[in-house]
């Protein structure tokens, strides 16, 4: 087994424990190389520090940094499903797009500007939230490039509302914006983790009539989401997919550290199921959205973000098992 | 469907976040209207800011305020059960019973005189603790105008204790001398979550000997307790019901901020299940006690409380389901 | 001595320990009664949960309800200065000023109408931040019921920046747009406890160009500033004036919870002295901005805040001593 | 030098960081063997985990276990007034008072009982709070073996209502009943340190018609307090005297775990210049109360009390200087 | 039934809440009494405070501590199993091993030498971590004694590194080093909770290899493990067993309060189960290590490691159940 | 002015906040660039992650990545000094030394050599510590490239023990060592802010008998250090000065995030003096030390030794004052 790339230039590697103590060396994303734009790279790393697009308590725009700052643990094997990204694939942290946190506005097209130019090269972004307001314009340049994609969209929330507080973009609004411009597959699209309390009795049906899959979290309780994943790779595939995952999903006593909480989420396994349950399709980008440290200050949800994002990369077309 | 009440006067509806952001506005339960006293309500919300019976970690003294100020995000319908609450009943935040702090015995007294007078009203209290000691005045209060009634008990601890440190009354008592004074139909009664250490070992017995149905967390384990909860309402059904929830019935993974931790508890789901599965009982009056905001700073017990008490509002008698 | 006002209504007081617990009661500023408008009140306290002005740390949208929250303990006598506000004005809590928080351009338009309105009434507003941004809508409107206002502006920056990110509008440029403006009177405004590192070596020397009399915190270190009040009041006196307190000018062991954190600031004696040298002036208005609950849970820091509003109402015109 | 007793037996001794870690060992104060009762010594620590008397924050209870905790670090010599005081005197750990949580008054008269029992010794006792209410059974105890005592109350709060919420014992007024039973010298008290906001404006009136010197907490800002300390020791000596010193006389950002918060408190090098300050006086007991760790989850506040007690201690009668 | 012992005196008993409230008292184990050695003891509490063989967040040097202060609630009967240590063996808390901060080599030479010393009594040690380090000098300890032991391993990591940083003592080591000197019976060893990340995607192998039974975390989802428990006992019974349990075995939702953490772990009831179901074994000897209390500030985790060493206290040899 | 350096290559810059958000960008010092290490450079800032010297609470492992994370805020000019370092100096971040976190005696050897290679380069080097061991390492570097230095100390302790718990190498006895070795000049050496317990007496006259000037922390109290530091300049100058600030020098309000806290020490604005104060001297090298994060989560006292290292960056010989 060889550690190079079909270019025969040797791959990135996390800097390893054994090298510098893991409280030490660079605050990258799993202490990787950065570099400052996609080139020559099949998947990358990326912050988006906004959270001016959230509704109740904020602090995302501190999620990038501290994702990173707890992925200092992670080392390059995937113990469950034996995924080696690191033997596969080119991989560096880009750094973090530079969001204008004055105007929501304008962040969101810098952001849809800066994925049209990353998308020029072939890359998979694995985006570092941020608030799900990112969701519309990473969207955007996916469907530039690819069409209409499939969506899986783990979520306490739909984030299919029409308007808040008058606004047509907030980050409760990105997939209906979505729908509207034609982004999505709408019958390549599932929503996994819904929950909590509405404006409307039938909000989640919205959703099921554009054909999406949507799945309460009330029917994941008590059970592995295997089986359902099965089902979900049935119903999105067939083409490229975006995986949007939204910490919030998980049960607050998971991720404590977000900003529009809801009981009764999914756990920590039913969430390494979805994404390992993934593999498979033809995943052309993914994202972890809504870590808001401020209110984690010891790093417990960062921790679960920087290991989902590891998962996420171990599920990337093109990884090898050992 | 019209959002108006039998006397035509337009219902009570909680503050909208299109209206004001959700962390402005009212800090009342779920952003309700206040009134003074009870008068044309069906269900009210009223807070005790109690925790001098309590034995370890004390703080329920700031639990109706840190669980008033968390319900922010509640919105007005239950996306699971589609309840609409605020389209059947007229519902307020009549604030907190003003207790002496300095003495126990006098604040039983306090609130034994706040409920008789608030159930001179037809009116369903959902109460807001303090410490567990407040549910013995109210049940005094309950027996008074409903006679004997069924009680679903949800704690770690079974809470009938003859005596805590010489004393008659404390947290640890209530349901020892509710038996006593003849305020429990005591075959309608169940204890859910019971668990930990104890001073005898056949300690949980005694509740059985009086026909309590006594469920240990064992019990829970692994399992949805909706199975459980068609028992239970056989078993307390019949009559007037009062539900009793100590939040440290759930394990402190879902609720750190309580003062008598125990391992093991009940999660989420089960305490979703459990509230959920009271709809179509006769419910007189709910608590939802021991919430300990200085062991929880950033408040996640609090939402958990107060979602529990908007599901308890879900479940009255009369409320319509869309 | 009279409770009563000149109207002979009663005035209105904060609810006191010996009829609530301090923990319990509503949770306004000094648990006193609220109102919609601020028709027949002297002064108010008004809240703008506003942060999206804000450079770094986020979370001043909570300033107001923790302010609120940490008021409570607040008596209604100054034991320092005698003040008895309660004794001689009409004041309540008017709540909280419904911001648009997905748009910072739109939100600063409502507080300027919301200001506009305001000021109809001959009302003294006292202002819970949100961040800084907030004091140019206010200004706005205080430049239009009073010309030119004088301005005592106390903060660890200078806020008189050009741009902030390209942007006009921000928390670093209130004061550089309200001098372009002229809703200063460049003559009569001073700006204490400025320091910290900055974009250019002379950056505080425009304020001077200006006509400010700028006090850097080093100029304030281990001396009492009661007499440069004196000074101040000289400076500044002879027409309205609008005292700015920007939670941030305390060093950062008074008040850790804000989010442009700057050491070697202000001491508490330093801030009371401030507050308490502004007694004569004719204070038109008052804010008290930058406090993130996020980042001081306990809340140390709106304890501060909570005072130093008290302190403010304590030396309005028209406050007696007694 | 030698580092024997009178009575021949070795003097206690701190456990050394060179024999265990001061991370390990018993948590008892400065890590000093404990016994029983008081026989034998000179000095003892005490604690009373005692919480009910608070009018706001409570946790005062588990004062005593983190100042416990805390004392860690203290090494055997004071690097200042180079007092030694495990030189001159025996001294131990004793333990907590078996007070009844639920039931105040009790708690007073237990407290009384103990000081009673503990007093038949010729021990000085330094008490580790726990709630001001304390001060109360303990100045009984010290009244009725040594008459009417001098008094130096180091506060933010004069302690001297003459009820709260109608009571008469609780953390707001023992200084009052002192007064009324005649436990007090009251031409030999000082209060120092007193601010804050009141009930009335000539709060702080009362003690000084009784004779007391008050000494504002303003009267301190910006100064060495050795210069007050002499007029101190003039004003209280000529007999014995007690030391009860309020952790909340400090400002806040000194001794952020405390219940009932004022700003504008004493500095840390005036605490200490007040407690040296006392060197020379009959001082025949000492408390340090209101330590609230629920509030300080890292200890500071119980750092600052370990080490004033240890201060308490240097300054005893007796203790050896080198 | 007797509460004596075969030499006829008392059994020690922890000191009830009735005695004492639960946050007074002595800040040992249990609130037990205290001994020196282990003379006369049958089992016995001993904290080990060492974290420099950590890798990630250090903190363990305060674990023995933590867990003693959280111990308090802990009453003398097991509801669940109705186990009754207190009643048939002799229990104490002996304190701490001595450890040199600055050294793990020697650290770890005290901790064997220690525990050859202790186990000259006959009595069953339950250790109170500290890192994992310290199970290879008390391996070494227990080998000498018993021969090669079987081992119940719980952890989310194998610790079998050969070498981490170069070093052959680290707390990734020890059960590598534990095989190559002959101190397990490696066909009676069973690892349970494994999971993560890792330096070689066949890790978790080597230890299969040796012949023990390795159970990822992965085979433990969603399910119970009293199943796997019977055949656990298979595995590892007819001999001496030590118990090790790392208390990042469970998911950081219900022990946040440890150094590397790993997401996806056993529940509490799973952790339960582990320990309920080795009665029965002849168990030797007990840790609970890794619980690190700065990034636990309020303690849950303390909490779960003071009640999974009462449960393996209830389990040992000899102790009654009711 | 030209922003070039001699060799007429541009000057590194820290990344502004007007081109990046200033919660996002690389975790580095001030934002700066990185290197691999010291070319060209004429300071440069470098992490030691090391805490296993720490005989209390450890965490200072996390101190570079924390400080480095809490410097985002800063801008390049200093505001007070008019210093511009970024115009005359190349600057840049070279990362962390590899410390041997399970040994320290080995620690101690590859950071002398780190050192030893890093001053074949002419920088000067600012170090982010770390517990306050690695001073010994560093001045063992600085003596091999100038002979024996000056010496500003800045701390509670004078860290002149001759063993730890037997051991020569821990964080309390690096200045003691120095001597022995040689590495001071001893008449150039003063120590400033000392204070708090000892095992001895006269712990701090051998400093004093070595030459040293002490200046405890009492003789700081209630002044400007200004005078001070001309007095210390005089002293210590006339050769190249290593200046080493442990961040505990400051009182525990200031800066609690550290191990071994010692209550009454310097505040915030005497930092400043005495690092200003330092302007003029021939300093070769600088240290920050003890900043324990798991102590401080909000970053407080990073914020704080940020800031100090900038102070310091602002003193170097050759920096320009605008």
């Amino acid at each position: 087994m060889t550690l190079t790339h079909p270019d025969a230039s040797p791959l990135n590697q996390p800097l390893g424990g054994n090298e510098m103590p893991r409280f030490g060396g660079p605050a990258t994303m799993m202490r990787l190389p950065t570099q400052k734009d996609a080139t020559g790279l099949d998947a990358c790393f990326v912050g988006i520090p906004l959270d001016i697009g959230t509704s109740n308590r904020p602090g995302t725009r501190f999620g990038p940094r501290q994702i990173r700052d707890e992925s200092r643990m992670l080392r390059p094997f995937n113990m469950a499903t034996r995924a080696a990204p690191f033997e596969s694939l080119q991989i560096a942290d880009i750094g973090d797009v530079p969001i204008n946190t004055f105007d929501l506005k304008k962040s969101v097209a810098i952001i849809e500007r800066y994925y049209d130019e990353l998308l020029k090269h072939d890359v998979i972004p694995l985006t570092l939230g941020g608030d799900h307001t990112i969701a519309l314009p990473i969207l955007r340049a996916m469907a530039k490039k690819h069409g209409p994609v499939g969506l899986i969209h783990v979520d306490a929330h739909a984030d299919i509302n029409d308007q808040m507080f008058g606004e047509q973009i907030a980050h409760g609004t990105p997939f209906r914006r979505a729908v509207e411009e034609g982004l999505l597959d709408t019958n390549r699209v599932a929503q996994i983790g819904l929950r909590g309390t509405g404006y409307a009795a039938d909000e989640f049906d919205w959703g099921r009539a554009q054909g999406f899959r949507v799945v309460p979290a009330e029917a994941c309780w008590h059970r592995s989401l295997t089986p359902l994943m099965a089902e979900i790779r049935a119903k999105v595939g067939g083409g490229p997919v975006y995986l949007s995952f939204d910490i919030d999903s998980l049960d607050p006593a998971y991720a404590p550290g977000t900003g529009t909480v809801e009981i009764g989420g999914l756990t920590i396994p039913q969430a390494l199921e979805i994404i390992r349950g993934c593999h498979g399709l033809d995943i052309v980008g993914c994202d972890l959205v809504e870590v808001s440290p401020p209110y984690d200050a010891h790093g417990q949800t960062a921790v679960v973000a920087a290991n989902l994002l590891f998962e996420m990369l171990c599920i990337l077309p093109g990884v090898a098992r050992r």
